[in-house]
């Protein structure tokens, strides 16, 4: 099959053997699959994550960098063939998306983060059957890709613990933090606030939900807010994920509230411990979508009441991936680009 | 009035004006004060905790080292006049205690940490009324200085939402970690494991209600406990306050876990959030105790629930305490040493 792998730090398109599907397991052709932000980190740090994996435990330790690896986690595919030990609940070519998650021996991978479990830039992929979702017909295949990155905003959103009584900063307004506004919406949080630096993020948050963004170089988003009767964020959501931002967040908050860590950042955060004592804060940290995310950003793109379209850019071929990859995270860039490998 | 006052980095005794009360405030006369491992780290690194609380906000932004400052915050003194807008609940000559904030014009100081209000090295100090508690008979001077400290411990433990069912790790068999381990047992936590390098404090831990001590170069206290059936500790409290610990901590720890930063540190942790977020921790952050703690940790000793006998010391006078504050935090250290300034 064909595939755009990685090896060696750079983007080719090869052929790899399309994998046999074992206990569990399902062979499904991919019809789409979008870039996400956590793509560009596996190009440039997988020895990185690799390494932490190690050291702290994690999902990507056992990952051979001396194999091409197919990358691509936020797919719709359409089941070719089951497995042994499969339940088979739905008939082959039935559009799926997943959790893309492997768990063999009792050891997780990720499919598109493992040479043996080639994602969505391949034609074809393995998944994990427990973790696998229908996509009902009314969901295009367009908007089928980002059920993944919307659950786990929706995921984030509730590691907050939010309610209708918060006042709310979401920080960073690329898919993540776009997600969260709509899980914050959903729980019926009233008072929410974007902080993007870049004006179209900002626009497209408050499409999701947010009552107003700003750009945090001009307008502080902490202290009291005139548009919430003197209200002051309580529950600040990190979304970007970089070093630096708990030290920016912290002094901006009174006693009582919580941070949500949803950004990946490979650097460490520099902590200050006694300013977060002196406030008593929480620090949550979200990890991603479990399947109550899935299901629901699965059934609340197919009923409309999350739109997500304008998260989707231009479809590429494989070709086009390895040149795509490194501007996906630039600010003008649409929320998503998709790969279509049959293109 | 005597006091030992540090000025410059060096513990003086000097004569200081007696106090004159304020609105809302009470002159008492101390009796007894103890030393805290806080005031090691304010002779050391005053600069750095004042430049900390400028940056980010805290108690510490207004001090004046200029100026002479009588240290600590563990006291028994008993009253001696009410200054203007007080309640005078209590009758001249009342032993109390009390959490060593003092408020004027919404801005909150530390007595003990401020040339303005001396604490219980000196003979006399101002005490803010509503944080005041009157000490009753049956609780000596020497167990009324230990109302404080055990009081932080108690909050750090419920900052951590301990339940019956949460298998519990304290780090740390200082004051503050075996005042959590008070307040563990009294949330009916029955799975307690100390961790400490000292033999003696790990004993001392058991006295006060752990289970088993480690020591954690010996033993892990992570993984199945075989003396828990099997269990693995869910919740953890920092109490040592030093540089790396979280990073020590988290990789120990399964999905869903807790931690609370109990121990006070003036380096920045450095955090690596991904193993945060693997495990969907959460962190709470404790900062002091409040009046509901003071006045159950005066109840506690004073009806014998929770003993504190053992971490009584010897008494010395005003002329020692420069000598005797840089072998506080020695493991070999009682938990706490007294100062009489009427010595």
């Amino acid at each position: 099959m064909r595939a755009a792998t990685l090896l060696n730090g750079s983007i080719t398109v090869d052929e790899l053997p399309i994998p046999v599907p074992g206990p569990m397991q399902v062979l499904v052709k991919t019809r789409r699959c979008a870039i996400c932000a956590s793509d560009t980190h596996f190009v440039t740090s997988a020895d990185v994550m690799i390494e932490n994996s190690k050291r702290f435990g994690g999902p990507y330790a056992n990952i051979d960098l001396t194999k091409p690896i197919a990358m691509g986690h936020e797919f719709v595919a359409e089941i070719v063939e089951y497995g042994p030990q499969t339940q088979q609940q739905h008939p082959v070519g039935t559009r799926v998306t997943a959790i893309p998650g492997m768990v063999v021996d009792d050891q997780l991978s990720i499919v598109g983060y493992d040479s043996s479990y080639p994602g969505g830039f391949a034609e074809y992929m393995l998944l994990f059957e427990p973790l696998m979702l229908a996509v009902p017909d009314e969901v295009s295949d367009d908007l089928a890709t980002l059920v993944e990155p919307l659950a786990v905003g929706l995921e984030h959103a509730r590691a907050g613990h939010p309610t209708v009584d918060d006042t709310v900063l979401v920080i960073g307004a690329g898919a993540i933090g776009l997600g969260v506004i709509a899980g914050l919406k959903k729980a019926g949080v009233e008072r929410i606030i974007a902080a993007d630096l870049d004006a179209g993020r900002r626009d497209l948050a408050v499409q999701m939900g947010a009552t107003f963004g700003v750009d945090p170089r001009e307008t502080s988003p902490y202290g009291p807010q005139k548009a919430f009767d003197g209200k002051q964020v309580d529950l600040v959501y990190e979304c970007v994920g970089r070093r630096g931002m708990l030290n920016q967040i912290i002094p901006g908050l009174g006693v009582g509230a919580r941070i949500v860590m949803g950004g990946y950042s490979l650097e460490p955060e520099e902590l200050l411990v006694p300013p977060a004592q002196d406030r008593r804060l929480t620090i949550y940290f979200a990890s991603g979508e479990e399947l109550q995310d899935m299901a629901l950003a699965l059934a609340s793109i197919a009923d409309g009441s999350i739109d997500v379209r304008s998260w989707v850019g231009r479809t590429i071929g494989l070709e086009e991936v390895a040149a795509a990859i490194p501007s996906i995270n630039a600010p003008s860039s649409p929320i998503r680009t998709l790969v279509d490998p049959a293109r």
